[in-house]
């Protein structure tokens, strides 16, 4: 009762157009109501089928207290199961990825086939019934080749995603992708900050100098805006420059919610890279450069940002109420050579290091939300995204 | 108000035959009641008399927040103190074992003898009354030279277990045992998950290559039985055989819960050891190996298992609601000298090897148990002794 | 409501003359009360004006979790700014010290002057009022060249210390002092525990050998109050040994706590060092050793020892309910020359020796302050101000 209370007076507290209250990065309650209406109902990436192949491939995906193994089926089909045997709880499969047979627990040796199904269980009774006790199963859905996972009992819709960005899939190539490296950044600050960075780009010129020498983004709204209306007047490109803005509080009813839209680079750019120069061999269908960056994001937690030779993919999973975790998976053309077409120290640079400032920033951020002095602050128009997310967070914890 | 209602609510829910919800390893009203009703109130291990041969020595046995000096007094008798001093709490005692006068406590100096009797106070008022400021002392009984220590104001009895099991301790002589080595296995997980994992030798078979080579009780039920039937049919040995089943929620009202039992070994093997090989000289009044291993069990988180030329205790203690220790100890006959008689390093192999695992085992299921998707799970046959523990469990904490 | 019930059951249940319940160093309620009512209120000890000589000098002061930019002005006056910017509350100066001409947020380049005034919001709309976007001001107040902070919005007068004391600010020389070095011990226990160890001189003798060996009040009571009495008819110098005894809950209304006493040396003592040798230039108006130290206080977490060389400042400050750090500062005449005048390592021997005895005591009481079995304990006349601490602070919380 008295926790509702709390969390309803600051739920009520809130002012659209301003930062957040302290008490929304500290208190535990509240986070289990995140857990529970976010990250248990919305879609998340969970990774690329390029990972799994072949009949038996898995790989598993982690975040706060959950396992889920991720493997493709006997029918070729992708199937997501909760790591936690029906026994005595244990996680049933320990290794991060890998190809199996079968899940046999370690601990009593239950063993689970490859949907799940519980297929050997020793010296259990006769009234066992094997049938009742496979694996949780999450739902997986897949999108021009990204496996997106919900673990909701009745997930919200993809379709209209599906629909209006299935040109852009095929554009740039996404069943055709694959997965070059995924590196995991620890953050030690309430997931929400981190998520709030990557809201905006009002920081990108104090805060990244690579980046802001690469997106015109970064530039003074004035020059944006100019730019961004020369690009969509001169592309000539197949590539899509129509947004689609359905994100966080944007999105439809029973509708997860996405966004699409395409940006200019500052002029001379080519790719998110040192200098702005090629690192890969070019996505899909595109026959040239357009010094442009497509951006895509799916559910509240999960973004993509196209260069036309290489993709990110960005995740943001809590761990705990004062922990979070950056994924970033770097994709390039399925055909692409390792050595030979591209160079991981070359490809990953620039957002490697873009993540490293950030995670600094974010937590000098945490540190000042955790004074006692601090009190939301008033947003400028370049976090107009920012206040879509917050807006929508408000109603999720509602 | 609310967390007692919480706590009701959780064992209202308690289904026998089946594993705990996960709330009942992460509430920490519950671990505060657990700490009061099992630890501050059964009888524990705390080590054995021939660690304190002279008067004056002493170790510390130290658990949760707690420390107690276990010490031989001017009488030759056992004394328990708590390690806390009368006049600001300081710790009095900062080695873990040694010999000493009496104790003083470093902050400021007062001293205590080794019946815990305050004997020096500096500079305090005439009206101060050291015969009131001893320190706190706690419950001590021997049980065949093994110091078993209880914390609660009125202790269970430990007389039918003493009166039961006089002819084990005897045979093995109990009495003339000396420690060899104790270590202490940190476990990162809650009691409860590491004390049900010695419950039950289920996971035997799976987790622990080598005890099963040594224990018939690894195979599957119906050849133990068989060769159990067999063992007790041949046996011709003084060392009984007959079982005592009073641990647990089959205790006798007043009495602490207690067990006996003996078991045949793997033909061929000898002792619990690299292919059951011997290790030490034979107990007490033991004059050949027979294949067999005796189990004893005293209150609910000490645990010995009797091979014929040495002797392991167990004991499970709480460090927090998520942390845990197991300590190890291995027993051999008094006279046994070490480096001649037995080496330290063949002695410990196979416990060092098998607690080793079953830590991973236990942190394994305590990161699934921890998953919004666990959920109790049906136990086996195999489980029944964990079954009278959960059964035990869920009456001590109502 | 529950918790605040049990804050006053603990306050009710409070014994003048015995120690704390362990609940009081526990209960993160009370805590949170602690860092309002006493460490968001009273004054603290930040620094001394020599540490920032220059317009745009600045250096880090940081508690719990606050950060506070402590700097000179255009106008030369001493400011203290929330290091928390008005936009998204990210710290906004990361060095501990430097020079600066204005304090640039990292994460969006809002630009704040020397006085905290918002100077710079980039973008933001015409309807944002920059002259409300200042950085939040503490209070500062110089007595003797000291910096003193306060949070408070209305804070305790200084005036009646100001006006007692300065006659000893005078005679020591604070205005011409100089900060030779600064070092923090975090000690991983509850504040008070080390608040309390510093109170008193019960422990000096036992815990301290080689501070026991300078200062007279280590001795037994009835031979210090024999050489205090010897010490005050004899003195002839200019130097104060009259006391003010206005700690604690001994506080004029309005005012804040404070105190002053001169205590002698042991014969022979010239300084807190090694032997008592002297370890650099006599202060201020001092022309001889005198065998003696004077004690100073301000508000209850801010100490000063005035040898007659050299003065220890001592800082008392929470970093969590279970962690405070104590901060040593050393101060020496200003026109000392390091290197030839006085040397570092020999300058802090004694004290840095001492802190960390201290460390280790208040460590062990916190882990006896920890046990079931603790209760609190009768304190000796000897420790009387500690006596005060307590008084005051169940005043301070109630």
């Amino acid at each position: 009762m008295k926790s509702e209370n709390s969390i309803s007076k600051l739920i009520k507290g809130y002012k659209p157009g301003y930062s957040l209250e302290q008490a929304f990065y500290k208190n535990p309650d509240l986070y289990k109501k995140e857990i529970e209406n976010i990250f248990h109902k919305h879609w998340i990436l969970a990774g690329h089928i390029s990972q799994i192949p072949e009949v038996g491939d898995f790989f598993l995906f982690e975040f706060a207290n959950e396992s889920i193994i991720v493997t493709r089926s006997k029918d070729g089909s992708i199937k997501a199961l909760l790591n936690v045997c029906r026994h005595r709880g244990s996680r049933v499969c320990l290794e991060d990825k890998g190809n199996a047979k079968a899940f046999t627990c370690p601990y009593h040796a239950w063993s689970f086939d490859l949907d799940g199904k519980l297929i050997a269980a020793r010296y259990m009774n006769d009234d066992f019934d094997k049938s009742e006790n496979g694996l949780h199963r999450a739902h997986v859905e897949l999108a021009g080749g990204l496996i997106f996972i919900s673990l909701a009992e009745h997930p919200l819709s993809l379709s209209q995603m599906q629909d209006d960005l299935a040109d852009v899939f095929d554009q740039f190539g996404f069943d055709n992708m694959k997965l070059a490296i995924q590196k995991t950044y620890p953050i030690n600050a309430n997931w929400k900050l981190a998520n709030e960075n990557y809201q905006e780009c009002y920081h990108c010129a104090p805060s990244h100098k690579d980046f802001a020498k690469i997106h015109a983004m970064a530039l003074n709204p004035a020059k944006f805006d100019q730019q961004k209306e020369t690009f969509l007047k001169t592309s000539e490109s197949n590539i899509r420059t129509k947004p689609s803005s359905f994100y966080f509080d944007l999105a439809k009813d029973g509708q997860e919610g996405y966004q699409y839209d395409r940006n200019p680079l500052i002029k001379g750019m080519m790719s998110g890279s040192k200098g702005g120069k090629p690192v890969a061999p070019l996505l899909g269908k595109l026959e040239k450069y357009e010094c442009a960056a497509s951006e895509f994001m799916v559910g509240p937690v999960t973004f993509f940002l196209i260069y036309d030779d290489h993709m990110l993919g960005y995740r943001f999973l809590p761990t705990s109420l004062d922990e979070c975790i950056c994924d970033l998976f770097w994709f390039v053309r399925g055909d692409a050579v390792e050595g030979k077409d591209y160079d991981l120290e070359t490809l990953t640079w620039l957002w490697h290091e873009t993540i490293l400032d950030d995670e600094k920033i974010i937590i000098d951020n945490k540190k000042g939300v955790d004074s006692h002095f601090y009190k939301p602050g008033k947003l400028s128009d370049m976090e107009a995204m920012e206040q879509h997310f917050l807006d929508w967070y408000i109603k999720s914890i509602s």
